[in-house]
């Protein structure tokens, strides 16, 4: 259903290729096919990119969301034995799954299965969700992206709440979590699993506490494992457990300024002082593991004693509750059940490298997932940015996927445009921890964008922006006539002033000369300045006018 | 003029305060008025925060455009001899202005007098412009943010040029640049000149090459000296001048991906090739020096060669320029003329620190002024967030200075909105260094927010932010109506999943008993847990229907 090819109607779902892009498919050794975005420039080169979008920007693919996407991973296992990813990997074989990342991350198979095997990375895959892209989140792996969906309490139609999903990951995405609330939670969480290439996570209490109509205290073991096994066999590849909330960390909270600021967080330090009871979530941690084991749910242990303030940041009750989660990791692992472990939050950069280096030795490596930090409290309805600040950070120091913050945070529901803003900026911070990282195909990507800034390919540049609409829509703002786009100046500085068209010029002149080293230029340069004057006399060529 | 108030006809110039505050003076000990910006607060409290809007948002201040500010830093200089603020500070001697902004800043006049006398701070204040309201940009202070304004080559009128600027200082620019080219420069930089509290800066070398025609080869000495004299005489308090990029460090950027990026950098570049002699900033640096002593004008040392890509950043062409600029930054400090170095431009994360650590040595810890930089080049069209990460970073390792960048970066000239955009998403990055680098008042602006984020204080949330417009709107657009201001949850959540509500409870409860520390919990919850369950059954209060 190419809905966006007919402009009468708003389209329902979002399809088709990014402006400049096309889809690009890898065949690996045994046959899987590995999706990337092939970006196409007009010196004839080209840029191949991750790309999570799926099979929403392939033109040659039938989107019907009714249907569902083609359960593609049911025939790499057609007929094998069923284990986690973490028991493949221990027993050093090599999956489909793991062949598959490999491919995305231009990285060895076998480097895959040892990073899943020692538990710094995970492949969140229920193999009850068969239409996924695999992909891996770890320190050594391209930094992730999560996007939020589901805020509604108002269920509307199937298209609409793929679409939220498909809008999500078209701007990259890589994983999405589903928070709904309501009365159609279940079927609101199908119809996005049955559509949605990328790993899909949800909060189980949350879908409990409605079933026990929103009272904390009448949560129970029974309830909250029944909700899990529902949402495990509709397809759930990850589940945020708040299970390092115990009963005697709750009062460490008292004298915060903003207390516990997690949902699942303060539902659970409900239950358990209404009951002067362990969590239950801590005491039947290990039934919770072998069900997760049966489907390959990976764990995302949820740091529900997370900072909600600057003032909170790496106080007492935040770390207390991270050596639970260190001790639960190694439960897990034990269970042969991947495991991811969440972050804060609201941290200065000051304190933003110890929350990773904790993190890494109390959980013995697991990847890190955080929320932001935001890095200042100050600024509402910039709060993308502010945690942009702080997430581009705690990437570089070894977070491997980023839950985005929208410019809602705090005040609002997203809207499409937030959601778009808020993937954007947390690609920004997961590229730049890239870069800081020192990841070998970062780079190009940059270097590509700069070498068509510096020769005056506006198209080039454009396209290989991030959001290539926005970037043209700006250029066009200023410069809107299409022989602007081969200008070779822009509009900012003009052609008299513009630093880039001077400097070609002076480049182009000392290459002919032979003047590209300080030596050179010593020697030589002083004979030569008479002619540079009389032919770079016209240096500046008025391709329009102004 | 306070056009404000008619709402039939645009206004020209912004005036009045910003929502939820209004302006509060000090008065110090030799009797200057300083003001700050005082937040009142629903609770009875209130926070004051520094304040650079200047008599724009003082309801009692009369604003004509066509007459100017008033003249104030006249009468204290009245009959008093001349000298630089650093000169007087080498002295031993408190200036009016070291006293007013150890006033703003809150510190010490003699402390802000040493900073001065040492070289690691400076206040720009032109002694032709009296209506500067002074400040201070050195590591030891509050974070600075530079707006550049004067992009447009067509002049308009007075009131739409003066407006640019108060807009810009009205969100927090520290300073403004008046980046202006074409035919009207002179008046332009006057009526801005003429109307700004905050210090104004300048590239004396974009009006001397207009004089020129355009061509860089026909620049000299005496062109640029006339023109420095001419924007000294007009009062600007400092400039950005070129003096670094020296003939032999051309060649040094032949092999980069985007060559030499800098406007300024580019001219005196091409300028030294044509002539093949060394530049005539350089080699008329010391009289430079005694025009600006005349004024006590501020030399900003350009980077002339900072990179304009990641590809580029921390080269050889870049730190050798920042050898020259260290070499520079002695020779103005001898004849008693205040220093700031820029920097880059673009550089990855793992590369920021370097550059404050390289500039503090080689310039003798002179206050770094930093563009961005940007932490990665994918992002045109979202280059104010690439930069804010980047900017938060350099200023957390000791840079006094941003400047920031817009939205339009790279893309086109920068409008009403991408101005503000801009000024918000750098003081949130200067804020969050102040946070870093824990500055005394930094985070009592955090705590303020955050208790009012917690105790659903929702004006005094969005009062306290960095736009309580926009923060304000956005909380509006899902919850409209007036009650839900006062509600104790919001719209992410709703009233049964609000973890803020929920603690509240929970905390109301523990100290209600005693219960505020783990040995307390130990000792006496479990016999109060039936009592919790009892009294706290309702904890939600359904202020409003969903």
């Amino acid at each position: 259903m190419a809905a966006a090819q007919h402009a009468d109607v708003r389209p329902r779902i979002t399809t088709g290729p990014l402006t400049g892009s096309r889809k690009h498919y890898t065949v690996t050794a045994s046959g899987l096919r590995v999706p990337s975005r092939r970006i196409e420039l007009s010196n004839g080169d080209h840029l191949d990119v991750y790309d999570t979008s799926g099979p929403y920007t392939d033109p040659n693919a039938t989107v019907d969301v009714h249907s569902g996407l083609p359960k593609v991973r049911n025939s790499w296992w057609e007929g094998k034995k069923h284990d986690t990813q973490l028991g493949w990997a221990k027993a050093g074989v090599v999956t489909p799954e793991m062949e598959f990342v490999a491919a995305r991350e231009r990285v060895d198979p076998e480097f895959v299965r040892a990073e899943v095997a020692a538990g710094r990375a995970v492949i969140p895959a229920n193999r009850r969700h068969p239409e996924t892209e695999p992909m891996v989140i770890g320190r050594n792996f391209l930094v992730k992206v999560n996007a939020n969906l589901g805020n509604s309490a108002v269920w509307s139609s199937v298209e609409e709440e793929v679409e939220k999903m498909v809008w999500a990951i078209r701007w990259g995405a890589d994983t999405v979590m589903d928070l709904s609330t309501g009365r159609h939670i279940h079927e609101t969480r199908e119809w996005i699993l049955r559509n949605s290439p990328v790993p899909v996570g949800t909060v189980p209490i949350y879908q409990a506490l409605e079933k026990v109509g929103g009272d904390p205290a009448k949560l129970s073991w029974e309830v909250y494992r029944d909700t899990v096994i529902e949402q495990c066999e509709q397809g759930v590849d990850y589940v945020t457990v708040h299970a390092g909330v115990l009963l005697r960390y709750v009062p460490l909270t008292a004298r915060r300024i903003t207390g516990i600021v997690s949902r699942g967080g303060s539902i659970m330090a409900a239950w358990c002082l209404a009951h002067h009871q362990e969590s239950f979530l801590y005491t039947h941690f290990e039934e919770l593991c072998e069900i997760l084991r049966a489907y390959d749910v990976t764990f995302s242990l949820g740091d529900g004693l997370r900072p909600g303030s600057i003032a909170d940041a790496n106080d007492r009750a935040q770390f207390a509750e991270l050596e639970t989660l260190g001790e639960l990791t190694r439960i897990a692992r034990d269970h042969d059940v991947q495991v991811m472990v969440e972050g804060p939050g609201h941290v200065p950069m000051h304190k933003i490298k110890e929350n990773v280096e904790r993190e890494e030795e109390l959980c013995g490596g697991a990847p890190f997932y955080t929320l932001g930090p935001l890095a200042t409290d100050i600024a509402p309805a910039y709060d993308h940015i502010t945690s942009a600040i702080g997430a581009a950070q705690i990437a570089r120091y070894g977070t491997a996927m980023l839950c985005y913050v929208t410019p809602k945070e705090h005040l609002g529901l997203p809207d499409r445009d937030d959601v778009k803003t808020g993937v954007i900026t947390y690609k920004i911070a997961a590229h730049a921890a890239d870069l800081a990282k020192g990841h070998p195909y970062a780079q190009e990507w940059d270097d590509a964008l700069s070498k068509a800034r510096f020769e005056f390919r506006w198209n080039d540049q454009f396209n290989l922006s991030l959001d290539p609409d926005t970037a043209r829509a700006f250029h066009d703002e200023t410069l809107p006539a299409e022989p602007a786009k081969t200008a070779h100046f822009c509009s900012m500085c003009g052609p008299k002033f513009c630093s880039m068209r001077i400097t070609q010029d002076v480049r182009a002149y000392a290459e002919k000369h032979g003047l590209t080293t300080v030596e050179a230029i010593d020697a030589g340069l002083r004979a030569k300045a008479k002619e540079f004057t009389e032919t770079g006399g016209e240096i500046y060529l008025p391709v329009v006018d102004r």
